[in-house]
């Protein structure tokens, strides 16, 4: 069962049951790259329905659409961004076209969508047209971008959330391991004390770091050109229009987005994506850095530092019995790796736009989205099945410390880089403590030497 | 229904009619990363399944798997091959542990189709284990790479056949556009006649070299390391195994495999996935570049170049009425974007390795699959719908070479470097042709002029 | 001639006459890379000098240094931040050791340009002493970050002046071509009209934006961990020292920095780089795409667009008379790919961190000082030797206007969406005008039509 | 003092002495952008002047070029060859115009040096022209890759040259190690024995793959375009030439370089570079992951692993007495990640070209010569400085190794993965050792445990 539809290239078979049209059904022919369709995206879905409900808002307050039009264009959106009609969502996530193909397939959507709650047929498209109608005073490229700011927007939110519950996570290991001294490594090499508390801190520090920035890059996309149309002149826009329809959008989504100052710029740049995807790679670059530490620090357990362990999630050799391998830690890195490559494809993405459009933004939102979301995820098992369950080794990290020649530190002050130089080179050579060698070699009373070797007093804990 | 096994951790329900087993079941909770199956990389099943056939084949006949198990393991190996139960691999394409998830997730899989043929109820491990039987003298340190270079030398095989069909394409047009006279350009400025054939031939013979490249590359997958068991010496696996069952695998996949000369070294080494992921960057470099060409060639139809016409394949605007616009080539920009992305994932993913193994290998394998099937998909689409539709505007792009300045390097043998440049220079300030004005100063006989400036000759065809 | 000096691995000459000293010799011998010494950053050695000074007054203050050496020490790093002895600082570029080389080297110098001004010989240590003086209460692992803050700040602010200038230049061009009509494009296909200083004003915007990200980018850098000494426990350096250092540098520098508030986390953090280096590439990317846009305008003289005109800087070709290239623009586009090669450096290096250090910070150092004084000269040489020289073809562009099919978007609004492709389609087809189609059809009077396609009104000029 | 030259824009000053003329007076202009000339790269001067004087004396054969002058060409050229001159290679590395400047610099300075030898004065043209004489029969844009090409080869040899001594380094650590055992270990956690010979080895067979793979893409560089002109069709070459100036090349050099099979293909395609930048990127994966696992391994003295010592080669902090750092490693890892961007900017650059050339392939060159340059310097430092001096701590390995849990695994086959589950768990948690557990529970007799676990046997190593 089909019914014809029609465009520029003639009569095309589309299923009498399909809420899309003859502009997807080419599409779809057209695009069999990933087999993923544009559905695996419902903030993006949702997000274009808020986007056509705007304008249908803007353009039933100007007397350019009829009311009853109106009224059903509004509500197969709301159904929509209830959840509705995702499947209708069709198109492949990495399409070219610049977003048209997704445009005109929320077009269609809404369109027959909007004609059932009419009482009308689908395809009956002189009541309803997916372009005259749905699709009045925008083009894709104002639209479609404005779709993936809000999309974005709310995707970022998430994830901002999800690095709060990891930041809590590693701050209350902060507060539970206070205590606990180590020895500080720089290079590899043994350095200095600190306490246990304190590296962890330094994690939950670094992500709400991140996340500050974050939150700043998110705002440059409250920015949109929804009332460019073709290339940000507002051709076909009537007056009045662009001011509704993102007043519209703003009560629709609960978003501060507004109307970019320059609107020709705005259509063509995709700057505010190239920034997000920086400051994505940039969390990836700390989250697999703090991976990276959490790995080394329980290596062994016999033949590794072991300061720490991970809490066991699964079995972790199908052949070495007994053997747990950080195998969260593990998944995150293999995020931050994607992450990072999916930066290089947003920034060549962005560069290959040119003069009035970029066509490319299909696979910059395909990036962006799948970079936000698994770094979520990441996050949140990170979190709840590793940070929060991981447990200290108190006695090897303090049996560390004793043994430790970086302890000739402290003495520097009291006798000098020079002669603490030779100390530890003969602490190095002959395996003995820097400490019987110094009071050996008379250079403090041992008492004196006890104080400034404390080790709280040198991680500064006290 | 579910029922009850036991691993490290302890015990875990596990659904009645699952065949896969607690460690898969533990791995699904500690994975939810991307939401894509294993089962999304078909060949990578089928990969596994005839590894682990060939496996079960060298310890039977060593005497180390019993006829009937050996046997049963056999058949549900097959089975797999022809395309059953891949829904059973439901572990995340994005998981830690070295592909430790996805090697139990298929132990499990075959153990407990291998219990079913005979007679057995699933998960009775007692009759046939994963680990003991089915994972029996490997380690997911040399099972799962060995599968892995088996699914990508397959996934390799048929991007080569896609590069052929859109290389032919190619070759056919730089046929038919054989006498078809253009202007030649060097970094966007006019510069020496040529053919739009020679220019459509240039295409075919790069996508030819890189598929040469490719076909190179995809060799180094050959050596495999099965029989390294856990870091390569090949603890536990008995003498004769690994020669055993690497012949098993050549004869069950027809496949050239061969054991890696340093199974320690194999065992650690990403060299070869490296090697080819810069390979298919390269494939994405050239195949963007033409990409860009035929956007470039064909842009207009009234304000740019408008040599060539892409065959419309969708509107291409949802507001600007007859807008055709080159889908084809961008979807396919966009798919090479991707692939240079993933090439710096699977950089970073390689470079973390450590010591005797590299933990990062599925995200390896992810970007590698992503990357070989969209390149296939995008060479396909590009050759069918776009390059074998293409046709050329003999007119226009002849007025260019008639009207150009450029024809004045021909005379540089008669006239001389310095005069020719001085007739370009007043043929661009008057707007003026080159011919009319060597013949007004008297440089050449206009006679001379036209052989010299005959443009066949020029662009050396004839 | 050479003096001889003593470290942990024993004696070595040293020239007589250099400032530099052991440590600076074993460095130059353990890192022969590029040949480039870190005098070719003179913002780092004279960053090195002030922070050396600031250390030197608040350990003056604090009564740890005689007044004395203290005083030499300032008078030498004075002398260094106004040019002299730069030819000094001979370690490699590219180097190991977390930039301790570069520390040691500044040491030396200072200490021995302290002993002179002293009256004493260079390599009389016990009277200025590198380690014990000028370094006192430092690590390499707070004073060479923090120098390192304090070099990138200051190229930062050249390089935002420099943006100023290139903005400026667009900006003048888009006032004088602000009533020049042209045919904006999308995806390479004609859309709609425009003006070429709308075209010129986007470049304006763009530029001005990613100097605001460059303005919040470089204040991260103003938190600095000097006082956190080798791991941010603050170890050695006496109570008071960090908080009057970093009001000294204040002062030194005029730079507005401030302590971190976790001084163990910002000694191990790179987060500031990779964020700067993200948004450098984000300039980039912007500063890329508009040469691209550049080369393209400009393209022909005869088969291209030429709708504007470079100034010719140099000759084009060594073999075709009068031939123009647009080599500036072409210089800017390397110049981009060299940033955003060196972004996915920074953050390999960022991301290679470990534990309470990341060693890699001097490659990060060398990446973003080439990122950022190439950004700069590419900044200033297209502002100079190519936009500001920019004329256009006001007649090309205009005729572009009137012969263009996408004129009928103009349209959709009185004929419809479907009608209006249909005249696309046969103007497409048969060569004729929008106007003349749509006239013969009845389906407008010519007045109106007429008023419609007023390109001044088109884009929206009035 | 200065001479007067005239070019397409006019007449400019060049300082007398000089023996560059206006086209690279005009090209230092015009890019200012590193400050580092192209002298930097002899190789590429070298091959520039092999270049000239293979077109010189094939224009001599077919009777193009006077004697007198062909001979004063060669012999200029010679003598840079030779080393001389190349202080007037002038014009920055980084730059637009697809090399002709670099190719102009070349025929201007090869011009006036013949001009002296033929007793004539720098500038008089008429005699010895940079273009009509030095340049005849050749473009930019066959000339320059072509110089590219050999340069690049002769700098690819003495990289694997470089990489033989690094390999041979390993590879006698290999044997020095050869019955050291040693836990190995997989994602960081302890796994089963080995030695650490086959550790080393396994560097020695990495570098010897990665090699075998540098010298295959060397080959792609034999294909040159001489002759192509200035897109391929060989415009203005003369029938012969061609074929005699490569076989003049060929002599030349002394290296097998071939006509390629299609001019106007190869004079735009940058696969082989791309390729080329592809294999340096896996060399670096490679390096960086070998330096890591030193860095690792040598980690401590006293709080790390601490199984092999690095040679000390310089104090390692500026405050934390005898403190040593694997400084050499670390410098090749900064050296992997220039090489890697490096390969991104190669890539970017690659793709960015259009249609019949690239036009940035300067920034191509400059990227390669830098990450070939570079390896090569840290190969032979990695060697030198730092593998031939390591020693191992043979007591600290065999502890971990009597120590480990792993051993369990060898007692699979005895005693199944399920017993030895349990065995490893109570092992862990208890802090016992396997042995006395397996002996306590009566697994298996103590003589045939202590045969099994015999860790040479678990080595294979008998």
């Amino acid at each position: 069962m089909h019914r014809v539809e029609h465009d520029l290239l003639g009569d095309k078979n589309v299923p009498a049951d399909a809420y899309w049209g003859v502009h997807t059904a080419r599409a779809r022919e057209n695009f069999p790259i990933t087999g993923t369709a544009i559905s695996a995206y419902p903030h993006l879905i949702e997000a274009l329905a808020s986007v056509k409900e705007a304008a249908a808002r803007a353009n039933a307050d100007l007397g350019l659409l009829e009311p009853d039009v109106a009224d059903a264009i509004r509500r197969a959106c709301r159904e929509i961004r209830e959840g509705a009609l995702h499947d209708q969502f069709v198109v492949d996530v990495i399409q070219g076209g610049a977003g048209t193909s997704t445009n005109m397939n929320a077009n269609e959507v809404i369109a027959n969508r909007a004609l059932e709650l009419l009482g009308h047929e689908k395809g009956d498209y002189a009541r309803v047209h997916p372009n005259e109608h749905v699709n009045l005073g925008q083009s894709t490229n104002d639209a479609y971008p404005t779709a993936v700011n809000v999309a974005t927007i709310i995707a970022v939110h998430e994830l901002a959330d999800a690095m709060v519950v990891l930041e809590q996570a590693f701050a209350a290991k902060a507060v539970e391991f206070h205590d606990l001294l180590k020895m500080g490594r720089t290079q590899l090499q043994d350095a200095v004390p600190m306490t246990l508390g304190q590296e962890f801190g330094t994690y939950a520090v670094m992500l709400g770091e991140d996340r500050l920035r974050l939150t700043e890059a998110v705002t440059l996309l409250h920015e949109i050109n929804l009332g460019a149309t073709a290339i940000g002149t507002g051709l076909n826009a009537a007056p009045g229009y662009a001011e509704a329809a993102v007043a519209h959008l703003r009560e629709i989504t609960g978003l501060p987005v507004v109307s970019a100052a320059d609107l020709i710029e705005a259509t063509q740049d995709c700057g505010a994506f190239v920034h997000l995807s920086g400051v994505l790679k940039r969390i990836a670059v700390k989250l697999s850095k703090s991976c990276n530490d959490l790995r080394l620090l329980s290596s062994g357990p016999r033949a590794g530092l072991n300061e720490i362990n991970l809490p066991p999630v699964q079995a972790g050799s199908s052949i070495m019995p007994g053997k747990i391998n950080p195998v969260i830690p593990e998944v995150v890195n293999q995020v931050a790796f994607e992450v990072i490559g999916n930066d290089v494809a947003v920034t060549m993405a962005a560069e290959a736009g040119q003069l009035q459009l970029n066509a490319f933004e299909p696979l910059i939102l395909h990036s962006l989205s799948e970079s936000i979301t698994h770094l979520r995820s990441a996050c949140l098992v990170l979190a709840e099945r590793c940070v929060s369950g991981i447990t200290a080794n108190a006695d090897v990290m303090r049996g560390y410390v004793e043994n430790s020649i970086g302890l000739v530190t402290a003495l520097n002050p009291s006798i000098g880089y020079a002669a603490a130089t030779e100390i530890a080179k003969e602490a190095l050579e002959t395996g003995r403590g820097v400490a019987e060698l110094v009071v050996e070699k008379g250079l403090l009373p041992a008492e004196e030497l006890a104080k400034l070797l404390k080790p709280e007093t040198l991680a500064r804990l006290s």
